[in-house]
């Protein structure tokens, strides 16, 4: 198990999908910040399953508490414990998933990895493990915001071979990604998109899709090169969510096609005398560091390994078998993994800031 | 600056392109392992610039010195540091460089994040960082490979919009990889990549590439979630290559257009009696933790920042400049990226082992 | 903050004298082990405060409760998070320290270091925080145990000047430490420092004492040069704990005045062909790594800066100030601290022997 | 193994005894310090073997060499490589102890960890390990001088039985330290522990000893409750030294026997409003947390346990054998100690001072 992320702005989560409570613990969380619960419940609620109809029939209210760390709703610096209660088990969807591990899910190697696994649910592998990492996300996200300005917006850019057209992701705002159940903010192939999704939940099968995510205003030099370059960090963290398959910074796969005299983006002189670039298929950061401009990312999320068509395989003893899974299961996960990535994001950069403002401090002195 | 990597198996790099070292200091070589220099400098080998006509023509012989750690060619369990010196510096070949910062490359953000950059070369973002890891990777391959058989081959897959067909990454091997210059086991394909690098290298311009990369025989169990599942620390370690934009594990983007019920790999009996899988769109890997199948994944490399072509851009006081960036660069990197990932990939690996063997000591006793 | 220790066996505590709750997440722990809140308790209840007319009069059940990790009694190898709500608290009783700090506590210090303290009790520095090292430990305690035979025993060595005579930590059992309510092991000792402690609640002043702490039955080869040798983690771990001045292994300062002639310890053969040492100034700990013996060490505590004799001192403006403490404050912490020096001690012998199990699966192949 | 020490300000050393070279990589270190290796080598000249006749005889010249992380005199801001050549080996002097183990040396439990050790000489376990240290602390010290003006100061304190008088440790300079060659600055009692070791040198035997050190002018607010108070980071470094026993920090263990109404240091105004304290039993700490009062710590060095006299003990078969070692070792390791134990010091100061800019920088914003 690694379930803490972070250096100076520290996650530990905890939890499975039956047991008590979810929760996480924030450690490294300034001081004097206004701190309540309704920071935290707005991107939870996004999160939760049973939004709409396009998502698991579960339901979950998803409240929050916070159990230490603020005092007359300020925070104290020590660490912040936020937790969710569990509420809407129904451990015996899970029986017939007993001796057959579901295909493309966690059961066979959580069997194999630990000797032993949650006889429910896919336990640590479930969905319900990002409560932790959205929470989190939404504190490190009031912080950056009030300190820098940093704005954090992820959409979804496609489903299926469904993909939304150009969005603007310098202006585009979350009252217009949330415009739409499946949160594209291309209105027409969002149409499509929900179609597909209902269409899917309909007959038991699911598909994959593509979110994508802007975090604007980011200070230029934030990233630790060489290990914990920021990109490699966004990219440990995008993949640390389930059901990712790939990640993109900038200009991504499709730039590796291009020659390097119209890949490279030249300099630019900004109005407020610092320098920006003509173009950013560098997507925000260059030699590992962010260099001001807009960090666009892309995170590929694959097709849900539950549905409820009948797959053949074969169960834990190696005979075939026909799995025909029950249960209450997302047929598209990309709504839902909105603000999931967005949490993720705001974790890697409030980190990386932290430890910029260390340099800086000590680099003033020497300059 | 974050140069260490790993839990267990723990690489600490140093140096930039024109100081007098670089090298790695591994913590955590299982003592008892026959180790001479002549096990790492094959993979140093096959990284060094000057290797054939496609790559730079700046020539370093790249001999790697282990300096600690050993005594009569075996390992002590104490840390190993390896070292290779610096021998080749051209600084006047970045004089001209100085005032402007080269577009999609390190120098303004190196110079905004710590107020000092290395007056030549690319210092820390330099490919030459890369040394240590390779180094370090060819060690802890070697301790994959007798521990537990594990094979590690990378090959170049495409470069620019020149892609290879279908390689087969079960049984690839590094000497067909070796038999084209530019690391494409697609001898037809090759021919055109090497032309096209081989043009670019006359204009001075450069092109992109993807480098795929193929982990056979991973034991079924590593990863740990929730953060360092197998597939994220994978996307950190590749994304903390310079001029990476994009890593997939598996399907990847593609996977995302699927629906479930054609993207899930169903369970099958292996001979042995343990279980596989019919299909390997997971890339070895479900739920964060290895599942026994060959672990696949691809990394995106952007064009080489660094081209002589003449660029309009400004200088760092937001005057308009042209760039024509002299120095002896890599038209594309990809060739000599091979020995990069897989160094990478086997650093993952072996760090996750050593991670998941303290767990099954453990748990052998409870069960 | 930094509220996280251990490398394989991690935990992560939270929570301050007067939150929602205060709690631990253990991430690392070994599945298929068989946990229940009874083997987390009893150590707990010897922790808690009013156990007995020497303690403060603070009331406190502190009852755990495990809100994940495990399902139907057995770990599942993910994180588990014992939790303990605060019930009793008296925020009045802290009323009038509020512009006073408290000499020798931490009110100054936090109120510098975060800008912000919390407003009642002592926040994170009060001796709640240590719950989570009591019920971490405990369960660490049981892992050892069950896996090793470990077995750690601490005891109250002295009270102010008044000092137990010979103990021997091979034997001595907690049952025999808990036979007086001081726990101390020599009965004659035991009652006079008992009724220096109910004079010093009397008056309302404190004293100091020495725990010392036997940790038997060590596997050989525990600790990690050079940082994290054996003795250097139990000393951060020691000196961790609130209140602590001092740490001691082995012989200590006193070996400081021996010739080495006197002060080695001779290898002897043991019955079962391994090799013990003769004596025992070594502590258990030989070059950062345990030998097979008892590991012995001593942990000074400084008499507890609360107090309600009226002290002379300034607030916070600078002003000259007389302080009367008020609140339930313990005349004396050494009894309570034999549970959390024990579990401190767990933590640490787990987490290196976790450490060398992963050496050690290597090594084997190797030789 | 565990080489790596420090969160922000980040140390990884390498070398044994024998090997090619010993050194330290120092991530972290601030962009922009001016720094040679004039700026290292005095520390390195304090630790030295062969400086007077009271060391081993053993010659090193220890000269350093600053290999990569600065240009023109200048840190970049990069991994700083610090790298001491070895010279003087004699392997063959080890010879004799190839089947013995040293009796409280590392020889028998490095051999148990590893299945291996350095067939000469203590390996890792040796002093010439802490060249890493103490090069890393003096660049370490540089910094903390500069920006803060903190100033690090160790002495001798007591050599077996002879303890000096009371040290003034708020004023003591390093050139009053270094006036004796035992570094003892009660010239009469150094006198007579020189004369000891002379004449333990003489016999082939060897005396413990205890180092004081002040850590002056620390600003407010350093220490990271609560795994790493500060007190917490200086024992495990203390520790961490080969050869030590014991850790103490303000009124140590001789605290424990007063009562807090004669402990508790009382606050009181200092003339540039701000609070000090009017007696510093708290050794410059409380909470964890620096308070603005001199640092005072010591720590207790074991007699050397490689002595020539004979020793009764047993080969690694359990054969009764005599040891008489032979080669050249310090029969008291306090004089070449002190720059070591300020070494640490400094690693210590320096990290949390690094991890405290942060939490300002983000907390001024938010009061």
């Amino acid at each position: 198990m690694s379930s803490s992320f972070g250096t100076l702005f520290r996650v530990t989560t905890y939890g499975e999908s039956h047991c008590k409570a979810v929760g996480v613990v924030v450690d490294g969380c300034p001081p004097g910040l206004a701190l309540t619960e309704a920071d935290i419940q707005g991107q939870l609620d996004r999160r939760r399953p049973g939004q709409s109809a396009l998502s698991t029939d579960r339901q979950e209210a998803d409240r929050v508490v916070i159990l230490s760390g603020t005092e007359m709703g300020r925070t104290l610096g020590t660490p912040i414990a936020l937790q969710v209660a569990n509420r809407d088990h129904r451990p015996q969807d899970y029986q017939g998933m007993r001796d057959i591990p579901r295909p493309s899910h966690a059961d066979y190697t959580y069997q194999m990895k630990y000797g032993i696994r949650a006889a429910s649910g896919g336990g640590r592998s479930s969905a319900r493990e990002t409560i932790g990492t959205v929470a989190a996300g939404a504190l490190a996200m009031k912080i950056l915001a009030e300190r820098y300005g940093v704005e954090i917006v992820a959409w979804v850019e496609s489903v299926g071979t469904i993909a939304a057209g150009t969005i603007d992701g310098q202006t585009l705002t979350r009252a217009e990604v949330d415009a739409t159940r499946i949160r594209c903010p291309d209105r027409q192939a969002a149409g499509k998109m929900e179609s597909l999704v209902a269409e899917l939940k309909e007959i038991g099968d699911s598909v994959g899709g593509v979110v994508a995510c802007a975090i604007r205003r980011v200070p230029v030099g934030l990233g630790e090169p060489t290990f914990d370059k920021f990109e490699a960090k966004l990219a440990q963290a995008m993949l640390a969510i389930p059901a990712t398959k790939g990640f993109e910074i900038g200009s991504g796969f499709a730039g590796t096609r291009l020659r390097g005299s119209l890949h490279n983006d030249p300099f630019i002189a900004r109005a407020d005398g610092t320098l920006g670039t003509g173009s950013n298929n560098s997507g925000g950061i260059q030699g590992g560091i962010s260099n001001g401009e807009t960090i666009c990312l892309r995170v590929a999320f694959k097709p849900p390994a539950t549905i409820s068509l009948p797959q053949e395989t074969v169960d834990f003893s190696g005979q075939p078998a026909i799995l025909e899974a029950k249960g209450r299961h997302d047929p598209c996960v990309v709504p839902r993994a909105v603000p999931i990535v967005e949490g993720m994001a705001a974790l890697v950069t409030l980190d990386l800031a932290l430890r910029q403002e260390a340099r800086r401090a000590m680099r003033q002195q020497n300059s």
